[in-house]
């Protein structure tokens, strides 16, 4: 398992943390969470299912800027 | 036919937009829009079938503050 914590801008409420939460599950990572007050997501996914890039493409698709 | 312009806390992005005026939609308003930047919601409806009261608690109920 690989841990990152990404800074993601624009996630401004918990419909923003659900999207975001959510839209990562959905590519399959193990857990994701928002912190809204920090502006981060903490994210752990198997290396071998999936990449950073996928994982940050998945943000951006739901409409965040990853920092 | 009346027409109100309610000033409203909380909504923060294009989510809570359209949480905002789907349920206000939900409740039989004519009109609902929100306006992110001014924190604002403009909301018409028949006074024979809404009151402003109901209005207000169904803003509250999605989570938002009426001022």
């Amino acid at each position: 398992m690989e841990q990152f914590l990404l800074k993601v801008e624009g996630m401004s409420c918990g419909h923003c943390k659900a999207a975001v939460e959510s839209a990562l599950k959905e590519i399959g990572v193990e857990t994701a969470t928002v912190n809204l007050e920090a502006g981060t997501v903490d994210v752990a996914f198997d290396p071998q299912r999936l990449s950073i890039g996928q994982v940050k493409e998945a943000i951006e698709e739901a409409g965040y800027d990853v920092a």
